[in-house]
Formats: structure tokens, C-alpha cells, sequence
């Protein structure tokens, strides 16, 4: 969890107003999901050898967190930006968005 | 999470007298492995193509759930294979094998 | 996870405004809590009374579904009044209580 | 998560060679069950006083990690002697004990 995009992403609201900056946010997104395609690469290959059960498992692990840590991102994302828009506007938009990024959240957990 | 494979693996204990039947295995592991490889690549197009945030959010969730079954999978044939056989035969390495297989459960909840 | 608060309740965020309704929710959060500090009590009785393992694991798993239950709960509550108000005001503020949920939101995840 | 019990128990797998120990054990759960009843008295303490939602929260994380915790060392007396032992004797019984943890595992991290 070491690599922090250095600009914010927007992750499309439908806004226009948040595009500056995507474009970093968008590659550094981008450099995570290739690394954790190559660890699903990874996985294949230690299975193809017939690597120790529990040596795959921790790989498993590792690829897990890698996919947690870019959700949590893309949450906070999500919530800096099109959430704090929608709440600033109010009204049945605001709850509608709350309730989505709540439906996403409870996803995570359980 | 249907699909469950055909014959149990052994996944390398280290003794060969499991080793019939791995081959079912290892390829319904492996089809598994593929399939994750093929959502994280699904999951770059869709950052690449500005998909909405909540969208990449469930994305990330049906993979990081695919992984848990992939892990479960394992953990249980692990379990029904190696730490079976050490159990049987007793003594120190009966001890390891379970610490070991604890260690690995607890990164999971954790 | 049948029981929702009838009314939402706003846990305190330091504004007035939203106290209407508070009562309501508050008594059935510590309905809720009464019945987990029930649970606790019961798996002590469990353990005394020599109960078997994977039963009070069981018993366990029920008590953390309903403490996960009454974080959604409360998070949800949290998102539409607190971040709400805080968003609609912006600047800072907004930012900060983002960044407190979020970092609320990370605890529950990992 | 920082106490351990000096002596492992064995949570009754229905065999009595184990018995001794298992007081010493049973004393160190009900010591840490009474302490997640004493949390959830917490829990109820801070709604009704109207804290802020997030130290709530913070404390329901507590109390969870506290519960996982508590999990993950009965399941660990559990393979360690009723898991152990059946595994030792071999055959449908080994079987279904581990069907039985695995199950209860599966419980933890969905």
C-alpha cells in the first residue's frame, strides 16, 4: 500500500468540472491493476509447478490486499468527489449517492 | 463460487502417494487463475474508459470474492491432504504443519 | 440483520438540527447492544459449561455479523447526516470529515 | 491481543486424555469473554450518552478485533487436539472433522 496516486481521480460523476488531474490519478490506477494481473500470472505459474499450497496461499493474500488497498482508493475517490458534489447540491441526488457508496461499502465487509 | 473441482489436489506435501488425481485439479485451479487474470484486465479497460467509480468498485468485489474461493479451495485441500497426512504420522512436524496452516487462515480474517 | 432503526439517527455530529428522531434510533441501537452484550454472556456460559468448539465458533461468527451489522448501521447513519451537512458547507470541513470516515471505513476493511 | 492462555484447551472433542490443562485455558477465555461483555456495556454507554459516532465506531472495531481474536485461538486449540486426534485415527471421522473446521473457516471470512 506504499504507492499513493499523486493527483486525485475523479472516477467519472458525470461532472466535467473534476477532469483535471484524472489523468495521473487514471495511470498510477492503471500501474496497480497491471501489477495485480501479473500476480494473477504469477499464481497460474506457481500452480503450474506445483509450488507448496501454503506458499500459494500467501501469494493469494498478497494479490487480496493489492485489491482491497485500490478499492479503498477508489471509494475515497469517489467520496471526495462525486459524494461531496452531490451532498453540496442536496436533495434526493445526495441520498441516492449516499446510499450507493453504502451499498459498496457493505459489499467490502461482508 | 459453482464450480469446485472434479478430484481434490494434494498441493505438494511433499509425499507422492497423492499425486493421482492432481492433474484434474491443478487444471480447474487454473482455469480459476485465468478467469481473476481476465478481471484484472477487464478492470484496466474499464479505468481506461472513465467507467463510473461504484461500477469498478463491484468489479473489484466480484474479483477480490473470486480470489476468497480460490483461497478456501486451497486451504481445504491443504488441509484434507498435508495436514491430514502429518496428523496421522504425529510428532513435531504434525505441530508445524498445523501452526503453519493457522498462520495462513489468519492472514485471511485479518 | 432483520432490524433497522424505524428513524435515523444522527450520533452526534455537533449540530442541533437534527436531534428530531434521535430517541427513536437511539433505542434501538441499545436494543441492539443489550442483545450482543447477551451474546457475549452466553458464550461465556458456553466455555464454563465445557460447550463444543465449532459451536461456540458459531456463536462467535453470529456475535461479529451483529456488531458489523450495528458499524453499517451507524456509518450509514454518519454518511446522510454528518458528512451530509459537512459537505453541503464545504472547505475544510468537508474534507476532514471524509477523511474520518474514510479512515473509519479502513478499520472495518482490514 | 496480547495475552495468550499459558495452557492450550481442548474445547471437548469428546475424548478425555486431553482434560488436563484445560482449566487453566477456560479461565483465560472467560477472562477475555467477560472484557467483550464489559465493551459491549461500553458500546451502550457511549449511545446513550450521544458520543460521536465515530468513536463509536472505533470501539465496535475494537471489540471485533477483540472477538476475531478469541476465533482464531479457539480454532487453533480445536485443530491442535480434536482436529489432531481425528486426523490420527484416520478415516471418516478425520474426514468430517476437517469438513466441520473448514466450514466454520469459510464462516470467518465471508
Amino acid at each position: 500500500m506504499a504507492e499513493q496516486p499523486a493527483v486525485a481521480s475523479d472516477c467519472q460523476c458525470g461532472n466535467s468540472d473534476h477532469q483535471h488531474g484524472y489523468i495521473a490519478a487514471k495511470d498510477a490506477y492503471l500501474k496497480r491493476l497491471r501489477r495485480i494481473e501479473g500476480q494473477a500470472r504469477g499464481l497460474q505459474r506457481m500452480v503450474d509447478e506445483d509450488a507448496y499450497c501454503i506458499d500459494i496461499l500467501t501469494q493469494v493474500s498478497a494479490m487480496t490486499k493489492a485489491l482491497q488497498s485500490v478499492s479503498l482508493e477508489l471509494l475515497t475517490d469517489h467520496m471526495n468527489h462525486c459524494v461531496v458534489d452531490a451532498a453540496a447540491k442536496g436533495g434526493d441526488e445526495a441520498q441516492a449517492k449516499i446510499d450507493e457508496a453504502m451499498a459498496a461499502i457493505s459489499r467490502f465487509v461482508k
